[in-house]
């Protein structure tokens, strides 16, 4: 069960030279076990992995196993522009104690499918870790098909993907297509806030959330309410998270919730150049949006 | 005039740990000088550079200055995801006796114009070289505008352009609204090769070409009878490349010429993985696009 439930995914608090600043990542994890959250979905976009080295990826994870202690299992990002680095830092996360492990197809020259498979079957096979397909075309520039992840669930430790969630109208027969295209037991979650509680409702059994890594008792409480099947509380809950939703489509996630956690004193530092943190104005409106969510 | 004329780029043969082969790397440079290219565009993305790490990159610029000792000057991409690794590359090139730096907005989370132009400042600003922008949004995922490019033709530094060339029939109008943008003196030249003598006859001062880092002589001989504004003889040596062109069209450039490069016995290494060496039948039209190229 893994990769069921709300994932959550911190920002990796970090110095202007990329290196990890361990007790603000610490401080953000415990805030999320504390929270409830079923997993850690520790150097995701959102964490920064591409813009990270091998040691300080390592460092990140070692902190978090420690920090964690097995409380709340941890699925680590492990993508990289080659296969030799992906299996490298398959290993290292193994090593340092992680449960899972989350692979994007990250691309510069364009992929195709039969390049992306044998990647993850490269990268797959370098543990025994169980691996979650993590498909986000936004960054990577390559769009995982249903058809290549019933290739990629054939490989024994595939078990998962993170789809990015479509408009609520689009979602209930997008995850029929995909769940006909993939074994019973593979579990299919989505990524994308501002979409994540219609994806539940429409039968994903993970959400791979941004907020949680930064406001994870609120985005538990929506979850479990998006779990339950409960869509007036869904709603009521979601409409919430509005104000936050509406930066995100308009700034990116990942820039809006560096300036959320500047602005909560959970971070001092500013997201690696050449990203430029949010202007004066911009995060008056994450205030506001934090604000908004003090009743949850 | 180090960005006009014809800039060839190289692969970069390399193990499949991503160490550079001197040797093979040489045997390459030698040929381009030898047939008289205005310039070696080294670690472009034909030279592999988002997969090889600093220290290899660093390595190959090293062997394409004891090899060339200036008998033709050296352009080299320093592109990376973050700003300070990519000033860190600036800084390894002109150390390294690089003549100028080539900058492509390499991205992961996607970026603005603001970010972009800061990090091409901050970058310019390491090094006294002269920087060619790198728009390749296929790669990048980011599309320098004409705006842009006006801002950038403001840091002292920043003098030319490399943007993709477009279909014959947009060429003239394109070329002209880039100009219209930019000072006089700024050099606008083309990249993407079944497209580039069309891209020069309609003004293009450069042609930054993937076919002349391994076929430099046809090359040459194309890119002059451009130059000279002799359509019919471009007409002519073009159609010869016709089989490349539609090769590098349908497979990429990157794998076509690696491919042509292991048929021409100058690399014995396929290209980083996860990026596949092309198939046998395809590997046998390549070997057809070299024959039809012999009597250039």
């Amino acid at each position: 069960m893994l990769f069921h439930g709300l994932s959550a995914f911190p920002i990796t608090p970090a110095d202007p030279h990329g290196r990890v600043e361990e007790t603000a990542l610490s401080a953000l994890l415990h805030r999320i076990a504390d929270a409830g959250a079923d997993s850690v979905g520790l150097l995701g976009s959102t964490g920064s992995y591409m813009y990270l080295s091998r040691g300080e990826r390592r460092r990140a994870i070692e902190t978090a196993v420690d920090c964690l202690g097995g409380r709340t299992p941890i699925i680590v990002g492990v993508g990289a522009l080659r296969t030799d680095e992906s299996i490298a830092l398959a290993q290292d996360a193994r090593d340092a104690g992680a449960q899972g492990l989350l692979l994007a197809p990250v691309s510069y020259t364009p992929l195709g499918d039969d390049e992306v498979f044998e990647h993850f079957a490269a990268v797959a096979a370098a543990t025994d870790l169980p691996v979650c397909v993590y498909n986000n075309p936004g960054t990577t520039h390559f769009s995982v098909s249903n058809a290549l992840l019933r290739r990629l669930a054939e490989v024994p430790t595939i078990v998962a993907v993170k789809n990015p969630a479509l408009p609520a109208a689009d979602m209930p027969a997008a995850h029929r297509a995909t769940q006909s295209a993939l074994p019973a037991d593979f579990a299919i979650g989505y990524s994308g806030d501002w979409l994540a509680a219609d994806a539940v409702l429409s039968g994903g059994v993970a959400w791979y959330s941004v907020i949680a890594g930064l406001l994870p008792r609120p985005a538990v409480k929506l979850m479990r309410a998006a779990q339950a099947g409960d869509r007036a509380e869904t709603q009521r809950i979601n409409a919430l998270f509005e104000p936050f939703w509406a930066l995100f489509r308009e700034l990116s996630s990942y820039r809006v919730v560096h300036a959320a956690a500047n602005l909560l004193d959970l971070n001092s530092f500013d997201p690696p150049r050449p990203i430029l943190p949010l202007s004066r104005a911009d995060r008056q409106r994450v205030k506001a949006a934090l604000d908004a969510l003090s009743s949850v």
